[in-house]
């Protein structure tokens, strides 16, 4: 649970969030005292139905940021996690409800709607407000309810009394009914969509933890760190149940979807506490994949994958597919899903409408760009053509070769990978105090990358060069990122110069070395004392060059020089922009990685 | 640092968020191998100059989400936070360089834009692949490089070597440049208003701590609960210092603000370390305000009003404000500030065609709606006329008394808000397990908004039904939530209660408060024992109706029922949605408020 905020207090966080929105959108106006933020009436707005959401803040977007042309008309913000009181929901239904544009006029205009979540507080408050507005003639009749009541989660036998609760099929709801709104549907209409949209959604939530609400104490976790929760409320209440992976990490999403889609789409008759919406085999569905606020977009968008496989193995057919942050709780690292059963062929409100008034672009800073299409398979857009420049390193799998110096080369290759395999989580260390946490598993992709390549006899040790070449493909491929580049330029000259100096018999290391050392200059303008991979292997190199090739003696230099990076202040590479205190202390990994390499493939002093 | 994910596995992670994107826009086209989304050529793009951008993954949006019309024409993606290698980067060119689409014409296109993030492995990698093309006619000439180095952070000393970092103004230079692009213009054209962009661009990051990388060790918090660090690198490099708040809390926005927009602004005079951009006096200026991808939505709004107060305060003028999550480091919790300083009049390229190129709505799904207009002061979006419905409740401000009676009256009240100031954070604990931990906050907030009115002289005590009114208006003004709304409709009734028996000379108080408890139940369906606010109250108003007037023992059958909820599945409220093991080990705090509001106003047993 993440309980440190970048806020000026509590107390002011939700005033000052919604001023932040004023800013995005100079049409926009702000009722701090009833904390309603709105948009006045305008030409084209005077005769519309006007659409007011609102709730507890703390889920942002929603609701304050869908407030725009062809969305909400006003939002009404409660304290976080609270809902705002009904003397709130009054003011925000007096500053936009349509008839009182006119002069005094009591006749009834198109009226508004008021979409609330089916949580306690919420249907009290906005109760409250209603009731008192009953007894104005200018609103009597011409205020009207919707309730959303999405999710799928807690069982029925539980909830009775208080019915389900509303997630983020509310913003399916109001996108699709804003945009009726504002093309001028009468308050029937309106309703009548917005009633068929929230009978048929389906909502579910999933997170690793908690979220953590700006003032309170700070909480601790609840999950352990193999955890999550399935149908974990917007307000941190508990789910319907608790998945374990395994190896203390929570179970992969492959595990977690299809038991989120089955609590979403099966039927009553398959289980009595749930079939809230009667899919049927191939129904046609709009997916909503929801960020509840802290999970990383990396993870979103894969999420979404993995959503669209497991309802796709259900028979049903996705027409449409949102992504994005609609509905959260602050920063909970987790996510929903909300399935919308479209209308079948000849039913009404019909398909086609309600799926353009979900496309039609709102004017809201919450709301992103959709393509307004279906998603195609998958398979349709992967691009398999290959590239007609040829690489720059080539691989040559020749027969396998009973050579003993073969047999030798790839012995001391192995070794060298293995001891980066091994030292992973050292130099991963290492990396995170001072760098960017990737040194370790980045050469351990590139040995895991030589040790394949090993074993389907790509690289056989065969010829020297062609070996390095192979080396130099998989640290471009697999590595990548500085290192990769450096250590592909690296083998890739070093190949060269093994080939330029191959008439004599005999390897000439320090040369061939020097040639690579040299070439890997021009690409990069670290040199020693630089704290980078550089110090130790221009050590080793010169080592090698000046005295006699004394391997071991050069290993030493180098072992030393990758020693010497502690307490270095870095010069080049992306540990220059860390360089505190404690990155310092350390050594670089990558010049500590280098130094590892040459020991396992130079050995014990011989 | 949060070191839980919801994801498949580490090694796949990247390939399925690109696929995620893929079913977002039927348009683009992914190469797996290359890691490169792309859009391809279609009638309106094979003229069009070519925009690519990429580096490490874990940046999302950036840069993938980016890609489509209007914008970036692919993004080549390495590993999370590792440079893609140079052989994905000369993928990306041959996937959309314009040339390719004629009949093996050599003849020289368009041409292709590349923007790199000034990080060793990115310029390294994409040099690589630079370098490479170089010797294809069809590539030599039309392939060029622009690199963003946008970070004002890290001392102008200590990066002689390396440069300054790239980081979200990144986005604005490619949103700038792609719709320039998508209008046609020639190459020189797009990479001279590309260098003018990145030449004015000033960054600088701000978190309460690092994101963690999916797939490595969990890491252990480097901050303090009271510390940020400004400057903060997207890689979790460490930034230029640290701030710390006062007790246990991160410092106020209002302090953090100053700092950052200084360090931003700061001329090379004043600061020799920094002064990047020279921003004159009243410098027109683009605010980008970007979510490094871990701050709640709520907050990430509030703090672009700090920001444009910061900013206002240095004399620039504020064209336009970019708020929302464009280049993050994972799920990071904090936020970036990017100043582009604008064109002034005469200036080439013209002002007013940066801000057409940026307005411009791309079809990309990481960008969302903007008003393409600067913000005005927000002064002029506060709405201030006051309501014209009359409120529920009202206050009357009466003379100070003398009578003993009212001061006995204001005493019990003050001791009973005290009791329940002190109780908050038992209360929020109670509800951080087992609800959504607002329940605390919210009967403090009303307590203190009781205590102010004594203070105002606003409740004095002096007519019993005045008084409960007004504490009703504060319940449903600064409680809100279910419980607000049901004090609010309690005390009103309660008021109505003892003006109908106001005849008699003694209060009638068990009259009032059955008249007040049935009023109640006419709002909520809970009944005893609901594991609600009802059951202590309840047990109180029935004891004291069905037995001889006794306070104290009334007091304590509310007691017993409030510890009776401890154990009891909730049946209403929003405790219903909870109900897991943990919650049920707690009383129910809504209901223990209530018993501790009680036993402030009846006391010991006398």
């Amino acid at each position: 649970m993440a309980s440190k905020h970048l806020i000026n207090s509590p107390s002011t966080l939700v005033i000052e969030s919604l001023e932040g929105l004023c800013l995005l959108n100079p049409d926009l106006r702000l009722d701090k005292d009833a904390r309603v933020l709105f948009r006045p009436f305008s030409s084209d707005s005077s005769q519309r139905v006007a659409l007011i959401c609102g709730g507890g803040s703390g889920h942002e977007p929603a609701h304050a940021a869908f407030v725009g042309k062809g969305l909400l008309t006003a939002a009404v913000s409660g304290s976080v996690f609270a809902s705002p009181s009904g003397k709130q929901v009054r003011r925000a239904v007096e500053l936009v409800h349509p008839q009182n544009l006119g002069s005094g006029s009591t006749e009834e205009g198109a009226g508004t709607l008021i979409i609330v979540k089916n949580y306690t507080g919420d249907v009290l408050n906005f109760g409250l407000a209603k009731e008192a507005l009953g007894s104005y003639p200018a609103y009597a009749n011409s205020v009207r309810f919707i309730t959303v009541a999405d999710d799928v989660a807690v069982p029925r036998s539980r909830i009775t009394l208080v019915g389900r609760r509303g997630l983020a099929g509310t913003v399916l709801t109001y996108k699709i009914i804003g945009e009726l709104a504002a093309r001028g549907a009468s308050l029937d209409e309106v309703e009548k969509v917005g009633q068929y949209v929230v009978e048929n959604l389906a909502s579910i939530g999933v997170a690793t933890g908690h979220s953590h609400v700006p003032g309170t104490e700070r909480g601790q976790d609840v999950l352990g760190d193999d955890e999550i929760e399935v149908g974990m409320g917007i307000h941190n209440e508990p789910g319907v149940l608790r998945l374990h992976g395994s190896s203390g990490l929570p179970p992969p999403l492959s595990e977690i979807m299809p038991r989120l889609v089955n609590l979403l789409t099966v039927s009553q008759d398959e289980d009595p506490e749930r079939g809230w919406v009667s899919f049927a085999p191939s129904a046609d569905v709009v997916l909503m994949v929801n960020n509840l606020g802290g999970l990383s977009p990396l993870e979103l968008s894969a999420v979404s994958v993995e959503a669209i496989k497991a309802i796709s193995d259900k028979g049903l057919k996705i027409k449409r597919v949102l992504c994005g942050t609609y509905m959260t709780s602050l920063n909970m690292p987790g996510f929903s899903l909300t399935l919308l059963k479209l209308p079948s062929a000849g039913q009404e409100p019909s398909q086609d409408l309600l799926l353009s008034l979900l496309d039609s672009p709102p004017e809201a800073s919450g709301w992103g760009w959709v393509s307004g299409r279906a998603p195609v398979p998958l398979t349709d857009q992967i691009v398999s053509t290959p590239s007609s420049l040829s690489t720059s390193v080539s691989t040559t799998k020749t027969t396998s070769s009973n050579d003993p110096g073969a047999r030798q080369v790839v012995e001391v290759i192995r070794r060298a990978c293995n001891a980066l395999i091994h030292v992973e989580p050292e130099l991963t260390r290492m990396d995170t105090v001072a760098g960017d946490g990737d040194c370790g598993l980045t050469l351990k992709a590139g040995a895991e990358g030589v040790l394949s390549l090993i074993q389907s006899n790509e690289i056989n040790g065969h010829d020297l060069p062609t070996t390095f070449i192979a080396i130099a493909g998989v640290a471009e491929d697999k590595m990548g990122g500085t290192s990769g580049g450096l250590y592909s330029i690296f083998f890739s000259a070093l190949a060269q110069g093994l080939r330029s100096s191959s008439s004599t018999p005999e390897v000439n290391w320090p040369s061939a070395l020097n040639h690579a050392l040299t070439k890997l200059y021009t690409y990069t303008r670290a040199r020693p004392p630089s704290r980078t991979l550089v110090d130790p292997l221009d050590a080793f190199v010169k080592g090698l060059s000046t005295e006699k090739a004394d391997f071991y003696g050069s290993f030493e230099k180098a072992q030393e020089a990758a020693r010497a990076t502690r307490g270095m202040q870095a010069k080049a590479g992306r540990a220059v922009y860390g360089g505190g205190e404690e990155g310092e202390e350390e050594m670089d990994p990558g010049a500590w990685g280098v130094a590892i390499l040459l020991k396992a493939i130079i050995g014990e002093r011989s």
